[in-house]
């Protein structure tokens, strides 16, 4: 694709959709790279630059001379800026920043200060706002303008004199109204806005519920800016993954493009501790060796034990990650999502040790009745416990906003097994005495 | 909320955002919004019942009377009516369609035909469609008249006289060409489109790729419809939801709202299900009673081999219907996948066995070096194997279109708790004679 004749190159090039030029980028050799970025001008490359991944920008960013770099960053959307610029180091960052626009720094700057992971973080500062008392026609004229540089334009955000966001006209209903209208007379006062500190996934949930292209952000009731629907899937897939994460403890290793050696790195880490918490699992066995000496038949249920109580567990675990994701369960429906949970459990447990109590003494009849009983009873306890745990954690991680990879699932079942364990052997040892051996 | 004053109810109702009448219907009485369908006009009331999940439309639609139901179906947009009727019985939906408007019914009829979780499913018929020879002027003047009526009208589709598709001009782009400018002029004649039979999923990938906020729909190169933004967020987090399910067992209950004894009824199957394949388990365990009688130790590393079989075959699960989800996982990457995960199986399998075989002479002294090389050498095979267990699965899933159920987290886990124990067993059998009793 990329041979010695620029304006041929460029004329194929520049036809495409700025995600295929990405795809083209990124699969040629980094010598081609750089007779592209000697083909495409600076604020032509910015077009392109501002949709890579993070990752390839800071590779490709290494491969162009310092002044295309400035030129680029120079020409990309203010909050594209601060995101890149904020996985650079310290330094790498205040050089850019010293070097670009020294409008464009301040905005930068700005953006730079919110917190990861809120609306501030993901607004873009280019919107169109206009005056309640300008006329529709007047709108429709600064739209011809102003179009090319804002990153929406299908909503116009109305401000007072205090920078206040006082109503919102799609351009949709711009279009039907009559040119000589006041924007007042055409606008809707209800606007749903955000502040600049609420949480990605919550401005998400938001702009689902209402199917909004766009929803303004706000600070003290002035319009900072705004997030777009393009930003929100982003965030939709990255919650996504990181509920993933925590049902099957492979946080941050879902690449599928990695090595077999790289993944196996990433992934061992989680194996290894789990395996450490399975030694505990072991303890626990062989502290009750006397009790399984003398019926080893006891040791058959043990994958039962652990497979039913890990399941449930799990089972709770997703309906709370999910419920959390998506905004069924908040603050006020805790309490009744735990005593739902907290009678869910009880009845698994009763179903499952009913079922057991019948199919044991017929496929083990030499256990009989009394195996059957231990097991039934250990389960259902286990179960009801163990939709428990799965249920709260989640919500206690979320509560205390420490690290959730210890809520993920693996986890959980673990924890589930070492209490499975102990009521059955528990019952099992304090009933030893009525057993036949 | 509501009083018996018509105007003020409706004063303050209709200055609410759909969304959130909807709230408001489905938090008070039956009997209350017996007087709300009073006050509310059937073509105002098919604004908000467009936007209510399928369970309340079944639900609420029997609650009014059937001219006022057929007023509000009237007045859908035909890619709601042919999803609501899709749900409803063959009767009820023949009578709703021969009392129709005619020409409203025809469309439906034809959208009801495509098959679900298709393009042509989602896709409305309700878009803007311009020829490549009338003027920009002439456009913006359609628009202020078909703004209403239309789905989106940020994109403007231009066909050609056979109905092909033949360019896209975004309104934006409209906006700042000059009036007098032919379409043909200031339209991308690159268009990217999907096919009516395109998968849900694919359509979602595509638009979430390109940041498009509608996608056109095309049959043998005539457009027929277009996907709009919103109808794929609802894709994305359908999507998610049978991933989760595939990955914890929970497969179309991850309610939030029901009763204990509805999760209860509806997780249960699952959990007795592999309860079930639990008792194999046990049968394998009993069937090594003998090896286990001469070496009661052999059972406290029963749950370590199971929960590492089951961890590194959830992570492998993980890693691949995420991949099938999100697209880096397609036909033509499938073996460079499965030979990566075989890889990443055998390392996994290595550095396990070695940490352990370290690790367990230290712990149970009594058991010696051959204990841990048991353990050590059964894990390793173990973890090769269930690693590919878990990538396999879900791909051949996905290839026969069977239930992918079968390919749950737990289903899998199972799978791979009954191999790993049969490897452990027969590998500490055969070895009988060398162990320490």
């Amino acid at each position: 694709i990329v041979d010695n004749n620029m304006n041929n190159f460029r004329e194929l090039f520049f036809d495409l959709h700025p995600t295929d030029q990405i795809d083209i980028l990124n699969s040629v050799t980094k010598k081609q790279r750089v007779i592209i970025y000697k083909y495409v001008k600076p604020e032509e490359f910015a077009e392109i630059f501002q949709g890579l991944e993070l990752e390839k920008q800071k590779q490709y960013i290494a491969e162009v001379q310092q002044n295309y770099a400035i030129d680029v960053i120079n020409n990309m959307p203010y909050d594209d800026v601060a995101d890149f610029l904020a996985e650079l180091p310290e330094t790498s960052k205040e050089l850019y920043l010293s070097q670009m626009d020294k409008e464009e720094a301040q905005e930068v700057i700005h953006l730079l200060k919110y917190e990861d992971q809120t609306a501030g973080a993901i607004m873009t500062t280019e919107f169109v706002s206009v005056s309640s008392t300008e006329t529709v026609r007047n709108v429709m004229e600064r739209l011809r303008h102003e179009a090319p540089e804002a990153e929406t334009i299908y909503y116009i955000y109305v401000i007072d004199t205090q920078l206040k966001l006082v109503g919102v006209v799609s351009l949709r209903d711009l279009i039907i109204s009559p040119l000589d209208e006041k924007i007042e007379e055409v606008m809707l006062s209800r606007v749903k806005s955000v502040e600049t500190h609420t949480d990605q996934e919550e401005v998400a949930r938001i702009m689902k519920k209402y199917d909004f292209l766009a929803v303004p952000v706000t600070a003290q009731g002035m319009l900072v800016g705004i997030v777009t629907i393009d930003d929100i899937m982003d965030v939709v897939d990255e919650e996504t993954e990181e509920d993933f994460g925590e049902i099957s403890a492979v946080r941050g290793s879902l690449d599928t493009t990695i090595s077999s050696f790289s993944a196996a790195k990433k992934r061992s880490p989680w194996i290894i501790m789990l395996m450490f918490l399975g030694l505990i699992t072991a303890g626990v066995i062989g502290g009750f060796e006397d009790t399984l000496e003398e019926v080893i038949l006891l040791a058959a249920f043990i994958p039962l034990i652990m497979d039913s109580a890990g399941n449930t567990g799990t089972q709770a675990l997703a309906v709370v990650v999910r419920g959390l994701a998506i905004g069924t369960v908040d603050r006020s429906s805790i309490g009744k999502m735990l005593k739902r949970e907290f009678g869910t459990g009880i009845m698994l447990g009763l179903i499952c040790a009913i079922t057991l109590l019948i199919i044991v003494p017929v496929v083990y009849p030499e256990g009989g009745l009394w195996l059957a009983g231990i097991v039934g009873v250990s389960l259902f306890f286990t179960l009801s416990i163990s939709t428990m745990v799965g249920a709260t954690v989640p919500l206690i991680i979320n509560k205390l906003k420490i690290d959730p990879a210890v809520a993920s699932g693996p986890f959980i079942t673990t924890i589930n097994d070492i209490m499975g364990l102990l009521i059955y052997f528990s019952i099992a040892t304090a009933l030893l005495d009525y057993l036949p051996k």
